[in-house]
């Protein structure tokens, strides 16, 4: 094994990314490193790339990017007993205290001291990755390489999904990125009816339907609150999840939702959002829940438990790969708006 | 409109049931009067028919017979406003009391005051049944007829399976009768992951298999529990749906669930049941629930939503359809030990 | 019995209110007559003497106010089985529907067709009040008529702070009107640890102290966000109970509410609230819950069984207590922002 | 500090304990050491002392017993940074894993690979004791010692209690020994209305009194199933608290549970209990819980705010405080049936 290895790296605080051959990280004892086989590009990545206000206020370079990956087990260190060289793995790469009060409680996941690897340390663009052990997530053989690269954001939608009853519920997801695609599938293979998603993106309108939505709406086109609600015999949808993170599609959401309805909501505003808290969340009984990551780890259990069963189909959703050195092109697509998860391979395209 | 229908009826405290012709029944100001066109018959009647000791106690002759059924709404008492007549409806047979301490907690499917319409009073092995407006369940058109006739044992199905989480959950459906085998198909249907089902009748083992199950087993040749924890590296299952009411398969099915897991137990013992509660269900940390009925009328909207979305298919579980004349064949059938569910049409096969 | 009354009612579409003699409302098959023992009055009382906005779009003169209420059965309907004249009872004043959808999921305070009594048709200020028997809610002679009198809003509080685990919790009281107030009682009483509230108020900041909170913080002299930090070792509180519908009081709510807690929202906003989502709601991964009305009738339950067992003082609430005839007294009372709960007789001063 | 101390061992497969000088244990570097100031006696250590069947085939010695203590943080291995010297303490002596499934699930209480500190290696009847950093709990100074030495059982019935709702409920505790008689004050703590307990030992139903039980029903003279009928207008109770592991006590307490009741298990069986599954579980649509060990850490946070908030009074509990050596009159005492716990000091007594 070699000393170092290339990596793609914010080398400093101004815009762009550029590939370095750095060393290959060293691991402590309760460590392991993994051989990065694929990895995937996260709308992080993309505002990382872009040194957007938030980037700027977050990223400490030089760090290596990447927390959307799959590998190989290359070495373990000496107090790992649960892992071993050549084990196909993904990670959760939130790395909670667990010591603060939410730890505690089981909600690592919302931990008042989460690192992140790729964000605040070094991440997965590279040939080889450290991780510590406990965080690591063992694969069955079973599972894609593909579909093991970007279990990250599958798990957010996982995680989403099932925040609350979803068998026999009529769904609407407003948003269709990636998450939003793979919502709709993941509700659709626990047993939602009707499932309805709003997209002003055309393509994306397009991907919604492959991914299993009933009723594909363009908010810029139709009213999606008058549709739903006539779709609903006036009473709207049990479950909101919200993808979007645009105030008006939130606000659309919460109009299209039931009393007694559940809105979970993962996407991000950039502002405060004003809600109508009397008719939308009081009057209605509703419960809103924010989502935030994957839990730990009981959204992986469920997710390659989905995955395993063969109960989600994501064939839809990928787009090109790339080895990585070719990832100026690969941040240019996604730039350019087009909704597929794009796939980089560090150590060379694997088929 | 005639005066007097047909009618399949217990008419005496003895083996045997016969067709009476007897007076359409008069309705309140808050019924319905329904003009049943497919009726399925239940375990609970072959007990009737053979006039077992639970019988003897429970059921006071003459009663027509017949809790699962469909039909069209003939006519509604004067303070009847949520149904007209030409109305497609199937309805929750269990009458609650509406004032004891469960019905007060909207638990009305264990009301201390619980009357069954077709073994407490009259029901729907007749041309017409009187029914309480509120107990009627509109049906959407979509819903094919032989469906609408079984939503009873269906609800029991879901209200079993839906009693806990099962998306991405491990299932053992220990019995596959009607129940169980629905059980099946609504679990994949929701998403869970591996579904095991244990049944010593052939037939029924083949039926499990067309609805969706796994692995198959049958406990008078192979060791359940051996098989299940080795198909699940020793962790056991996280679901066990208990449909037998065998104490055996009840022990099996408590030995084959993980700590942690979930028991929901509908079958019936005739007996008390030993239970190792201190390996099985403390130390394991289980939960356990009965179940009972479907709830009122959270059950109806689930699974009415899982038809609709064409979910759950439950062709494979149809066996043959007759005239209620021929009611005879139908009972001799059923007590033979045949799986599925047979039809009887009171007012002429309708196809 | 006398063929007329003594109501206090809305006759026209104009501020104020009147005394008025009308006949005795003659009841159906299912209702029930009280004879209205004690009342208290309701903010949504001193609106609609008061006739602001929403009023006008609400109320339909000429009808009688009122409630909160308790009294003894005076007379019911050939159907009803479950009162007899002389009961002791209070009743749940939001009749439901029973047949649109959130009925059917035992979710009838949130029915799409509710109708209120003492605001959509004739209430309790009056010397008899017709109410369906199904809303009789008949109480233990252990409590007290004047607790029996404000049971509806015990039933709000006792909604909020039971929505979700609050024994051992830290909860935050965000406006100490006479919910919030009971609010903090109840909370104490079901085992939560630290009681923050928050109130500009200094009468009600007193009468906070009295029922039970820890600490009371006026957020026009000190910042109750940074106080409650403190107090929590940064943590936050796990539960907020929002009683004011002050946007400010709100958005502190959700800055003082730790990651993972649970935000209960009963005040009403009479303007959109903007919110910080991002920080507040998603990535705290928090749970915001509207809350409306009572459960029915599982808060009814709960509630009762709480004052039974004595584990609730409200005796801080209770202000004066009047005749009917000095209403006047009572609202001008009221108006002035005296945060006690005034309780009228109709029939008299009890004792 | 020496390099030596005392410890109170199982030293030899048979009846009996001794106090034996050790080395005092050297950690590693995520483990603490703690210096022990009080200790208590749990059923547990006087099987083993018995050398009963279960201890045969569980114990390996010679080991030191106890898991039930508290103490000060002495020194800390070098990774670990959220203690340090001095600290007051607690922990929970139940060790898991980190990696099974149940581990992964956040349900580490019923780990798959569960050891236990004071059973499975040396524990805390010593003067100092090794544990993991992780397991150790901080504690408030407002904790008082006594109360710190039995957080272990009092976590068993906080548990036990919280696994359900419990504010507003009426609640049997069947058996009341000390953690019986620890649940009978979490529940009143926490809001339960009427608490009935069963006992036949009539110093310990003097102590359910004391504890704040409002029956104390004694099934030697009178039949309690009958006595809680009557006294819940034939309903039953919405919660049982099983502690005794009696099979009378267990059938009593379920045909005492209301139907829709929740039945918590705790209490140990020694045999296979026959249980009336369908009268008592599946028509009642009851919910059984197993209920084993603590919730690591949900339990302790709960348990810590209740003490902290001044809620749980458990003076009347505590007997005798006895130096280390003399733990032949503290076993004598306990085996003779005695309720209360009794505290050794292996440092000294401490007041």
């Amino acid at each position: 094994m070699s000393a170092t290895m290339k990596a793609l790296r914010k080398t400093r605080a101004a815009k762009g990314l550029e590939i370095q051959e750095v060393p290959v990280p060293s691991i402590g004892a309760q460590d392991a490193l993994v051989r990065v086989t694929a990895t995937s590009i996260c709308g992080t990545d993309l505002h990382i790339d872009g040194w957007d206000r938030w980037s700027q206020g977050r990223i400490k370079p030089p760090v290596t990017l990447g927390h959307e990956f799959c590998g190989i087990v290359e070495c373990v260190g000496e107090d790992v007993s649960a892992l071993r060289p050549g084990d196909f793995v993904s990670a959760e790469m939130h790395l909670n205290c667990g010591h603060c009060h939410q730890c505690r409680l089981g909600e690592a996941h919302i931990c008042q001291n989460l690192k992140i690897i790729g964000i605040d340390m070094d991440g997965a663009f590279a040939e080889f990755v450290k991780i510590p052990a406990t965080n690591i997530w063992k694969l069955d053989a079973a599972i894609p390489e593909h579909y093991a690269a970007i279990l990250d954001p599958l798990g957010n939608a996982v995680h989403t999904v099932l925040a609350g009853a979803i068998a026999g519920q009529t769904v609407l997801v407003t948003g269709c990125g990636p998450i939003g695609l793979m919502s709709i599938a993941v509700a659709k293979a626990c047993g939602s009816s009707t499932v309805f998603a709003t997209e002003t993106n055309e393509h994306r309108r397009a991907m919604a339907e492959e991914m299993g939505a009933d009723h594909v709406l363009n908010p810029a086109c139709e009213d999606p609150v008058k549709k739903i609600l006539a779709a609903t015999s006036g009473t709207g949808v049990d479950v909101l999840l919200e993808m979007s993170g645009q105030p008006a599609a939130i606000q659309q959401g919460f109009k299209s939702l039931r009393a007694g309805g559940r809105a979970s909501l993962l996407g991000i505003p950039t502002e405060n959002v004003p809600l109508d808290l009397v008719q939308d969340v009081i009057f209605k009984g509703a419960t809103v829940q924010g989502i935030y990551g994957r839990r730990m780890y009981g959204t992986w259990v469920q997710m390659t438990a989905l995955l395993k069963a063969g109960r989600v189909n994501l064939e839809p959703l990928f787009g090109e790969r790339l080895a990585l050195d070719n990832f100026e092109a690969a941040f240019a697509k996604l730039h350019s708006g087009m909704a597929g998860k794009i796939l980089m391979y560090p150590n060379g395209l694997t088929k």
